[in-house]
Parts: C-alpha cells; structure tokens; sequence
C-alpha cells in the first residue's frame, strides 16, 4: 500500500491554555497586586472570573454587532468590569490598571512547549492563531521565548475563533490551502471549527488549564488527524 | 543637563536592501533558470528590471486605484510582463514561472544582518515594516533565519509604504505610540516618510544594494536620529 502522505508545511497554535497556562500567569500577577494592597481575593478565582467574561465579548464581534476590536482592550474592559463586581475599583489607580492588564503578556508556557516549538520550527512554519492581537501575542512571545515565525490569528483575520474568517484568513496569509496546515488546540472545539473549514488537528490534552477540578476538554471528543501528549511530537509527523 | 532619553520599545525594519541583499538573490536563482534552459541573459540586469516594476504597481494601490495585493502577486504579474518584453514567455512552464517568483523569498542577508537582530532582538521588539507580504516575509525570514518578533508592514496595513498606514496600522499593532518606535532603512524617502508620521528614523547604507555603480542612498540626507553602519549598533542605543 502506498499512502500520498505530504507533510504539513504549516502548524498554527491556540495559545492560551494550549501553548501557556494562562490560569496560574493571570493568578501569579494578580496575588502580587492583592498582597500589595492587603485585598483578601483568592487569584485563582479572579482569574477564572476574569477569563469567564472572555466569550460573550467576543461573540458580539463575531456577530457582527461590534466592530474588531483588539483582545488587550476586551481584556482591560472585562477587567474594569470585574473590579466592579468585586468592590475593588477604587482599590486601583489607571496606572495600576494597565499593569494588572498586562497579567495577560505574562503567562508561562506549559513544560513542553518551548522545546517543542523550536522542534516543530526545523521543519514548518509555526504561528499562533490565537485570540490575541498582534501586541499581546508579540509581549507573550518574548516572556516565554515562543519563537513563532510570524503572529496570524484574530488580528490578522479582523474577527475571532471559531468565525472562519481567523482559521482562513490566516491560512491564506501563508499563501496554503487549509489541508497543508495543522491547527493545534487543547480545546475540541477550537479543532471542530477549524476542521470545518479543511484545516488537519491536532489534540493535546491540558488537564489543568482550568485547575485542578477541570472537566472538559480531558479528552479528545473526535478522531482528529493527530493526538499528542507533548507539543515535539508534532515535528516527526 | 539631563536628557530625558527613553529607549526605544520597537524596531521596524525596512527589508529589501536594508536586511537582505536582494538584486544578488534574484539574480543567482535566475542564473540558474538561465543556464538550465541556455538563455542568454544578464541575471542582475533581469533582477534590475523585474525590481523597476515594483513602484509602478504598488502606485495603483497607493491611490486607491486598485485594493490591497499582496506583493507576491506583484511581484508574479511583474515576471509575466517582464518575460513577455524579453521574449522569454515560451521557455517557462507555470511550475517554473512560479518557482522564479519564489527566488524573493531565498535573499542573503548583509554580512551585519542577522547577528545585529538578535542583539536588538534582547532589548526591544523588531519586526520588519516592509512592502513584502506576511508570507514573503515569514519564509524569507526562514530562508535567512532573521528572527523577527512579529511581522508588520504592507499586509496588515493593507496599504504599502510610503503610505501613512503602513508605518502608523504597524505601530498600532503593537499598541505603541510613534515616537517609541524606530524606522530603519537604507533609504532616505522611506524615512522622510516615517518621520513625517513620528517615528524615530535610523540610517544604515547600503552602497551595493543597486550594484557596482550605485548612485542613490549613499549616505543620509537628513538628520536621521540614528546614522549606523551596522544593524547591530542599534542594541545599544
């Protein structure tokens, strides 16, 4: 038996959750502000609260009812918004604010990211397509020493995972057809859209991306082109 | 007296000239295609002409005569008129049509290129801000492993430079403001044009870029904040 079997000349990357563990990144940050300001706030819990109010922003984007708008500024809006609900407004200043915002330029690679990347790179091209714009993805690169080859995703596209807008825009800006790229995602239903629109997948399972209690996402939920346990794996495909 | 001096948060870089050498590396892929098919023609003449094709057709775009394009495509419709005007249409199949086009993503870097980059790389952002597309850019980048932060420029602008959005859309992406960000170029209209919209403007020559007998960009014609004569030089401003 012959198999035509043409290797990927492309991977793209979901980032928060699948490449970073934007929980503990986020908590980390914000249990400094906390200690500093003697708030009694468990940082896990802001955080999960913080990342909660990230899908019903988006969503009016990809609907349509609002224009692009870059993920720092949805960020800064939901945590405006959080520090409402908690009683905590006035606890920061503006300066304050922005720098709790860039919580989100800080989050730490999962142990096998980083090797795993500059594995894959020998051999494709690597980028996010993530959610982040351009700036944050940049920042986020340089604290965890991603070394993509280019930023596509939500910024380049103008609109959000799943539209099919940031799957297809990004593919064509590499100037390939959807089956000569991979997308790489933690989340089944990251690799259910972009297998919708003829990208190939891969799955890795981040069983602590929402902590120790997580329950979806433990498992791949489809046959996807590929099942992986370490983000290297995917350079001898 | 105290200098209120702040580094610079950003580098964009001009590319074609100032990072790789592009007349050589058209010209040594065309070489090849010349003597496989024993063509008799000059190989930097060739790439002389197909880069004096550049200007004109990114004008149409510029004024608003035509929507964005990414140069790839330019660069591709350029080659087909060129071919036609030497009366080499015949010789080329579409395979190798498209496999000429590809020699501008396989230009050397100048001798300073790469290592300057990544000494800058480690205080600052760089990412190119060229008319090449993100595509282009990336392979480009592989090609001569220039490891860019990000890639910015003509395609997420959607304009091409001299165009305003091409510098300001960049410096958006990364959420900075104009006078934290340096323009570098070995050629003084991109950095009149970059000043004029507040960036920063650094000047490197390239006396070789257009050949032996090179007139232009000799040597800065104004007082750029930065005059180097190699990239690296920039790590330490």
């Amino acid at each position: 038996m012959i198999i035509s079997y043409k290797r990927p000349k492309a991977f793209l990357f979901d980032v928060f959750g699948t490449i970073v563990d934007w929980r503990s990144g986020v908590a980390n940050v914000s249990q400094q502000f906390f200690e500093t300001k003697n708030i009694n706030q468990n940082s896990h819990d802001f955080a999960d609260a913080w990342r909660s109010k990230y899908q019903p922003v988006m969503e009016k984007i990809r609907s349509g009812n609002r224009g692009y708008f870059p993920l720092d500024l949805l960020h800064r809006e939901n945590l405006d918004q959080l520090l409402l609900e908690l009683d905590l407004t006035d606890k920061f200043n503006e300066d304050e604010k922005q720098e709790l915002n860039r919580a989100w330029e800080q989050l730490p690679p999962w142990p096998d990211s980083v090797a795993g990347l500059i594995a894959i790179k020998k051999k494709a091209i690597i980028a996010p397509c993530s959610n982040g714009s351009i700036a944050l993805m940049t920042r986020l690169a340089k604290f965890g020493s991603l070394q993509w080859d280019c930023i596509l995703g939500a910024e380049v596209a103008q609109n959000y995972k799943p539209h099919p807008d940031a799957y297809l825009k990004s593919v064509a800006a590499l100037g390939l057809q959807p089956n000569q790229v991979v997308m790489v995602a933690a989340h089944n239903s990251d690799l259910a859209a972009a297998r919708k629109y003829g990208l190939l997948t891969a799955f890795i399972a981040r069983p602590k991306e929402h902590g120790p209690e997580q329950t979806i996402d433990l498992e791949p939920l489809e046959n996807w082109d590929f099942i992986i346990t370490k983000i290297g794996e995917l350079a001898s495909i």
